[in-house]
Formats: structure tokens, C-alpha cells, sequence
């Protein structure tokens, strides 16, 4: 998605260990703009899909989600994350590593809001070791509904993420996908 | 709004506690042809205003603070909670008790991203006792921006928030106003 990768060469900052700073555009300060663009080339990549619900993981893949589902016309489903406690019987729920944060974190959707046989599209702001996609995949064949696919707003290609969405057999699509970046720079594909 | 206090009634329930549970259609599964209509009201009562950008704090206010940011056409910045570490100094940082989970956590947003001299709305779903409101205009005011006002979802007017605001001078819309609530049934102003 030219407009997204321009943005991400014009604004975005390559931090220590690995980090793609974007927050002024998409994950503190957001460009409802941009967001709305990237809801509608999700859409086309999808559009022969049928998708009943858009599923995402707080927080920063909310606006997305909303973006997304609005071309959809269906609703969206944050899936919430806990640091400890116990989970009741009323939510599905799985573990997620974060390398960001270096933590184990459960991920939980109330099982009210995955049905079987639905068709969900997972949507996520990055995707670099796919955790979190992973995570979300759970989920939604926890409660017997299907994964349409996942999107990704930005990939970062030389993590293996992608690679194992794709060799399990997931449909992904990432709007920008980063080769390298350090701090000379940043390379998208 | 009607529409919202129509749904608040069909499907909101109310739980042990003070909660009022919205989350198949608010902050967790998202109706985003509600969440439209929400950004669409708040824009008329605030029309008059000059906004500059839509300040929120993460979760749940993401959603309306994306639609209401659109109609103004302006970015929206959602601050970050932080249950402790260090604040930086290209931070401001409030500090905010969750009477919900019974805790004190920070909540900060980058200095990059509230100017001196902007004209900034609040944005958030629930207002009860006042606190992340609260927590978000001492963040507006650090930066020496402009509160334009407040806009909230739901009130729960039997609590203190909105009495706060309104002494201190702030200007208050909230969409639907809890009167009462228990679990026979809820009453809206």
C-alpha cells in the first residue's frame, strides 16, 4: 500500500532492538485518515472473502479493526489481554509471548462474540514473530469459527512470522512488508 | 441519543458493583454503525468548537475517538496506561485510581503530541466518578492546550464525575445519562 509505506519512510523511526517507532501515525497518535485508506485496501485484498466478524487484540489494532469492519458492514471483536487471574468459563482464552515486552500475557474473547461457523479476518497492527496472530488464530478455532485470513498493517519480514502463517496454511496479507531496517534506514518491500 | 440509550436498555446489563456491562456492542464485540452515529453526534454538540485533535485513554475510548476525530477532521491521540516503570521526560504523565479494578496507574501521553495553544475534546465511553477524565484534561492542561470539552457515552449520573467536571468548568456532553441502575432494570435520563 504505496501511501502507507511513504509514511512509514517519511515518519517512522528504527529504535534499539529492533523497534519500528510509529506513533504519530498509527499506534499513539492516529492518522484517522491513513486509517481509513488502510480499512479500504484491506477490504480489496479480502473483498472475495465472505467475512461475518473482524477480530483484533488491544490496542493498538483497534482502529484498524473498526476501519476494516466498517467496509465489511459487519462488527469488530477486541480480544482483551491479562496479565494474571484466572479466567472464567465464559471466555475463550490462550497465551501469548511478547518479545516487545518480554512478558507472557493470556489473551481472552468471551465466547459470546466467536460462534462456530463464523468467518473472521484476524487484523493486527504488526506482524513480526506472530504471536499475537497466532494468539487470535486460537481463538477463533477455539470456538469452531473460521480464520478468513489475517492483515497485517505492517510485516516485519525478516521475522518469521509470516513465513509461519503462510507454511500453516494461513491466507495473509501485509500492506507493508520491511525487509531490513536499522538505523541508516528502512527497507520496504 | 436515542439510539444508544435504545440499546443501552436492550442490551446492557447490569452487574454487581455499579457495572454496567456494554460489551456486545461498546468495549469488547463493537457495533461500528453505533460507534458512527456516536462520532456523529458528538461532532453536533460540539460543532460550535474549535477542535484541534481528540484525546482519549486506551481501550475503550479508541473506537469513538476515531469516529468523532473523522467528523472533525482532525488526528486522534490515545494515552497510554502504564502500571509502573519510569516516565521519561518526553512525557506527560497524570496519575489515575480505578475504582473498577481497584488500582493507581499512570497514564501518559508523548509530549510530541499535545501542543501548547491546541484546542483539544476528550473523548471516553464511561464517565462515573471522573477520574480518567480528570486524569485527561491534567494531561491537555500540562501541555498548556486548550480543554474544549468533554465528551462521554454513558454517564453514570448517580456518581460524582459529571457534578466535578461541571463546577470545575468544564464543558460536559454525555450521550446517555444513567439515573439508576440495578438489576431490575436501568433508568435513563
Amino acid at each position: 500500500m504505496k501511501t502507507l509505506k511513504e509514511r512509514i519512510l517519511k515518519d517512522g523511526k528504527v529504535l534499539d532492538g529492533n523497534i519500528l517507532k510509529v506513533d504519530s501515525f498509527i499506534n499513539h497518535q492516529v492518522d484517522y485518515k491513513l486509517m481509513d485508506d488502510i480499512g479500504d485496501e484491506i477490504y480489496r485484498r479480502f473483498v472475495d472473502c465472505k467475512v461475518d466478524k473482524v477480530l483484533t487484540i488491544e490496542t493498538s489494532g483497534i482502529p484498524a479493526a473498526y476501519s476494516v469492519a466498517r467496509k465489511f458492514d459487519v462488527p469488530f471483536v477486541f480480544a482483551k489481554k491479562k496479565l494474571s487471574g484466572n479466567i472464567g468459563d465464559d471466555l475463550f482464552s490462550t497465551e501469548v509471548f511478547s518479545y516487545t515486552k518480554s512478558c507472557l500475557y493470556k489473551v481472552v474473547v468471551s465466547k459470546k462474540y466467536l460462534t462456530q461457523g463464523e468467518n473472521i479476518l484476524v487484523v493486527d497492527d504488526f506482524l513480526a514473530n506472530g504471536q499475537a496472530a497466532l494468539g487470535m488464530i486460537d481463538l477463533v478455532e477455539q470456538s469452531g469459527a473460521n480464520v478468513v485470513g489475517v492483515a497485517a498493517l505492517i510485516e516485519k519480514a525478516f521475522q518469521d512470522g509470516g513465513n509461519i502463517l503462510r507454511e500453516k496454511g494461513y491466507r495473509l496479507e501485509a500492506l507493508a512488508s520491511i525487509e531490513k531496517m536499522d538505523v541508516e534506514g528502512i527497507k520496504i518491500k
